[in-house]
Formats: structure tokens, C-alpha cells, sequence
């Protein structure tokens, strides 16, 4: 126990400076004249199908690394997962700074591995290229899930794009599938446009708040409120009591002018107080009803099809346009054609005809 | 006056067979050896710019052709016009059907000329290929804003995509303005994209509801309400008038409790009964207020050149995405990408990787 929580700390640690210290190892390896320091692929793949936690990590770094042969690596132990992932729930949490999103992760988790789940917590962070890793970088405010055997918590893939982040992270949650991890708890601050990749890769999307007098959605993007499958108001102890019972009346009544959701589900608002550890069975039973629901209605199924479908597509779409508009001539090309629009000298889309021609 | 009415009659009822009628023209045309049935361009636009409706009408026709040397001439009326247009403000107005939309739009245009405005309607419906017109197709609802020599009425632009009927609202919304029209009415029912189309074109998005018991919200598309920046209840006349009073609370609650707008306008709610011409000149109050606001702080501009380059990268976008999944070689991969995936055989993210290779 011990030992497996030294170790979980110090992948957290490797996972800081995780990109150089592969290069490091790859020109150590090299003078060595061997790769020593990569187990073979199919020992790593039966470790992790055996549920071997340091495989796991081991996977996963090869998955957020840069460098080709670790990606054709990753690839290949991903193509043997995949069969044996998929069995699992994916709840996605976000949430505005200072909500306690560790707390509740923290809290929720210990509550599901004391029913005998193993919790898998990743995180989607775009931003932690420059905060160098926010999200979760903070362990000490889970350090009892941390040291829990049947929790594995790691942080947040870096990348310079979402869409390389996003996939980071969906390749993460299938080896921890695979691995046999039955809960994913995808944890996002909501910088830029995460929340929405978090919804396009959970079964069910959390949405934590505060209680405050008035403005109760102040601080949250857009768009938010409509993909939340349950609202829970954390903090809800002492003085907060009374406040966060009136934020529940009245997010239950912004919800409830909402137009129905696909999967038939009514959006929930409950409230929890993670650091006294209560609600937190609420929050859980309302997800299993949620299951039971969806997985009835088949939803579920159908919209994880959507979700795989939605990243091939949406893959596709970033790179395409990611090789136009990554173009030099088209760069400054396309500097002109907006200044000629400013100027009205031309149509936003003569401007694109003119530049697709190029 | 009765001439003007009896000439928009004859527009309307030749839009609907436009496409052919063209064809037609140019094969007499072509017999004849010349082409009389189209005006000189230069003449054409100095008459648009002379607010010459029938010359308008023409020049609509040629951005609404799909034939080569139409689209050359609409380009070069366009680019002429350009200069000349920006003076207005553009307004979206949505709703679903039976709603009153054309009521509204009819007393509310009779009031705007009734204050010297001149006022365009025009509509984007990307349906009416299959409908033939729904939106604007029965002028009978609209018969007093049709005899106004300060209106402009026409029907949606037809076309396969979207973006397609997107790009010859634009444009006719631009030769509208050249033609000394200041207030530019965009009309949708919102079908498929078509809310979010029209919210990116106009400067004032308006959302027609009725006061119903209950589930003020149902019908309404996910992100309506947020784009909205009034919501006016229409029909609120006789027994309607209390429930119309009720929704305006509940809507007013819900539009409060979203987060703040780029333009920092609050958005409002308002009831009206269009049929009893009650409560228009609020709506209107509402939107002169807004653009006070808006110029002041310069969201006006600013959210002009926005959706200028919106449009830009938008049809950029359309176009590469079209080409690649248009290509016959992808279109039979990607069913079959699709199948490695949904048999756990592949990853989306592999899957999109093999077919960008293609």
C-alpha cells in the first residue's frame, strides 16, 4: 500500500517534466546501443489486461509521448486493449476554480471503491502546457484516494491542442479499461473549449457549483448548464446549508426550462458537502439511475457510437484544417483578405474562394 | 402603388421557379445571339444604388443562380455595392411555426415605415428545397407590408447546404443595404443550423415564443435562449394575456441566470399581441436601445467584422471538409473505418489518420 502510493506519487512527478525525460532516456538508451528501459509490448499488454498499475503508467506515458516509436508502440498496445475495454462508466466533472472539485473527487471516489469499484481519475487540462499542470497537480488534497489500491489517479495529458489532449485522454480511458477499471472520472477546470470534449467522451457529465447569494451561474461558459446531467452544490455545510438549498430550488427550475435531452434524462440538482462527506451517496445512486435508464432506453450504447463517430470525424476535421490554415502563404494570405474585408473590398467569401485556390 | 404591389407579386410567384426561368432566358438568349433580358451591370448597380427595387430584385436573382456567368456578374454587382452597404441594423428573428412570425414581422414592419424606415425582409429556410418555400411562401399573411413602397420582401433563398443559402442571404442582405434599405429583418424557422447561421449575420436576435402552461421552453432547440437577446411573447391578447405575464416572469428568471453577454446587453422579455398591433413599438424601443448600448461600448463594430471573419474561415472550412468527405475512395473507407470501430477492431483517432493518408 505503501509502496503503491510512493510510486503513484512519483509518476506524478515524472509526469511534470514527462516529456523531457523521455528524450533523456531515449539518448541514454541510445549510447547504451538498447532500449532497456521499454518492457517488451506484449509483456506490458498482459500486465495491464492483468490490472498491473505500473504497466499502466508505463502505457500511458508511451501515449503522451512525441517520439515515433513510442507511438507505434501506443498504438499497438491500444489495438490489443481495445476489446477489453468499454465496461465501464465515464462521469465527467468540471467545475470553476475554488468549487472543490479534490474534494469531491476525493470523497466520491473513496465512497465507490469502499463499494468495491476501481476508480480510474483523469484530468483534461489544455492549459497545463503553461500552468504546467493545475489540475491535480495538487495531490495532498486527495491523499487518501491516493493511497487507495483500487484508485488510480492521473494527471492531466499536456499538449499544445485540445484535440491532442482529447485524444491523450481517450486513449488513457480505454488502457484503464482495459486494465480493469469500471469507474473513469474525467476531471476538467473548463478552460477553452474542455468541457465539451469531457461530454463527448463521458456517459455522464457533472456539473459541480457553489452556493452564493444570487448569480448562480456567474462564471460559467455558456452552453454549460444544457450538458450537465446533474448539478451538485458542494460545500453545502454550516451557514451553507441554507443558501445551497436555495441555489438546488433554483437550478432545478432553470433546468426544468430546458428542452428534454436524447437520452431522455431529466437533469438533477443535488447537494453535497464533500469534506463532511455528504451527499455523496445521493450523487452516486443518481448516476446508477442514470445507467439504468439509459442502458433500458439504449442510449447509452448509441451514444457512445455518437461519441467514437463525433471524434473520427472531428479528427479528421481539425487536421484538415489545421494543414490549410498552418500554410505559410495561406497565413499571410489570409491576413490581406481580412484587411480587404475591413477596407470593403471584398466578400468574407471571395476571400475564401480566393485563398482555397491558392 | 398597386403597381408595386402587383410588380412584388410577380417577383414572388417567379422566385418560386427561378432556377428554370433562368435556364429558359438564357437559351432565348443564346437564339437571339444577345443577351437583352439582362441589363447592363453597371447600370444595374448604379440603379440598386439608386434604390431602384426592380434593379434590387434582378441583382438578387443573379446571387441566387447557380449558372457560371450569373455568378461572375452577381460578384462584380456585389463588390460595386460593398462600399454602399453596412448603414442598418440587421435583426434575426425566430421562432417555430405558429408562433406568428409573419404577424409580427408585418406589424412590426408597418411601424418601422411608419417612422421613414425602410425596411427588408428575407428568410433563410435550408428546408424549402424539399418544402418549396415555407417561410415567406404565403404573402397573403403579410399583404400590408407587400403594398408598402418602403418594404422589401422575398422569399428564402433556396440551395442544398446551409452554407450555401447562408452566403446568398449574406450577400443580398448587403445589396439590400446599397439599396438605401436600413433595417434588414432575417427570418428562420430554425431548421437544422439555420438559428446559428442567422445569429451570425445580424446584430439583434429576437426569439418569438407563446405563453403556454408550463414548459415554456419545449420546441425550442438547445442554445436558442442563450443566443437570444429578447424574447417576445406574441399572441398575448384575450384570455392569453395573464399567461403571456406569467412567461415573461419565468423567461426573465432564466435569461438572468445566464452569464453575461459579450455585447453587455441584458437580455429582455416582452409580450406583444402582433395581431392587435399591441406592444411592437416596445420591441422596437427595446432593439433601438440595444444598439445605443452596443455602439457606444463598440460591440456594433466589433461584432460585425467577428462574423465577417466568421463567415471567412467558416466557408474555408465548409469547403475543405466537403472536398475530403465528398471524395468517393473516403466515402466508401469511412464506412468501413467506421465498422473497425464499432467492432473494437480500430480507434477513431487511428481510423481518421489511415483516411487522412488516403
Amino acid at each position: 500500500m505503501a509502496e503503491n502510493k510512493i510510486h503513484k506519487l512519483a509518476l506524478q512527478k515524472q509526469e511534470r517534466f514527462s516529456q523531457p525525460e523521455i528524450t533523456n532516456s531515449i539518448s541514454i538508451s541510445k549510447l547504451k546501443g538498447k532500449r532497456k528501459a521499454q518492457p517488451n509490448t506484449r509483456k506490458l499488454i498482459n500486465e495491464i489486461l492483468n490490472g498491473d498499475i505500473t504497466a499502466l503508467s508505463r502505457a500511458i506515458t508511451l501515449v503522451e509521448s512525441k517520439n515515433s516509436k513510442h507511438i507505434k508502440k501506443a498504438n499497438a498496445i491500444i489495438k490489443a486493449c481495445l476489446p477489453h475495454a468499454n465496461n465501464s462508466i465515464r462521469i465527467g466533472i468540471t467545475g470553476v476554480p475554488g468549487v472543490g472539485k479534490s474534494t469531491f473527487i476525493e470523497a466520491f471516489g473513496k465512497h465507490l471503491t469502499g463499494l468495491g469499484k476501481k476508480v480510474a481519475v483523469l484530468a483534461i487540462d489544455p492549459s497545463s502546457t503553461i500552468t504546467k499542470g493545475s489540475i491535480l497537480g495538487d495531490k495532498t488534497r486527495m491523499e487518501d484516494l491516493v493511497k487507495d489500491k483500487n484508485a488510480f489517479i492521473r494527471p492531466s495529458a499536456t499538449g499544445n491542442s485540445l484535440g491532442g489532449v482529447a485524444r491523450k485522454t481517450r486513449e488513457t480511458i480505454m488502457l484503464c479499461e482495459a486494465a480493469g477499471f469500471d469507474t473513469i472520472i474525467i476531471e476538467t477546470v473548463g478552460v477553452g473549449q474542455s468541457e465539451t470534449a469531457v461530454h463527448s467522451m463521458v456517459d455522464f457529465f457533472l456539473l459541480l457549483k457553489l452556493a452564493g447569494a444570487g448569480d448562480e451561474l456567474q462564471g460559467i461558459k455558456r452552453g454549460i448548464i444544457e450538458m450537465a446531467d446533474a448539478i451538485v452544490i458542494n460545500k453545502a455545510d454550516g451557514d451553507n446549508i441554507k443558501p445551497a438549498k436555495l441555489a438546488k430550488v433554483e437550478f432545478s427550475r432553470a433546468l426544468h426550462l430546458y428542452p428534454e435531452k436524447d437520452s431522455k434524462w431529466m437533469p438533477k440538482v443535488s447537494i453535497c458537502s464533500a469534506m463532511q462527506n455528504e451527499g455523496v451517496t445521493d450523487v452516486w445512486n443518481m448516476i446508477l439511475e442514470y445507467e439504468t435508464l439509459t442502458k433500458q432506453n439504449e442510449y447509452f450504447e448509441f451514444n457512445r457510437r455518437k461519441q467514437n463517430k463525433f471524434w473520427l470525424i472531428q479528427t479528421i476535421e481539425e487536421q484538415l484544417k489545421s494543414d490549410f490554415f498552418n500554410n505559410s502563404e495561406i497565413k499571410k494570405e489570409l491576413k490581406h483578405q481580412l484587411h480587404l474585408i475591413e477596407t470593403k473590398k471584398t466578400t468574407p467569401f471571395s476571400a475564401a474562394e480566393y485563398l482555397l485556390k491558392l
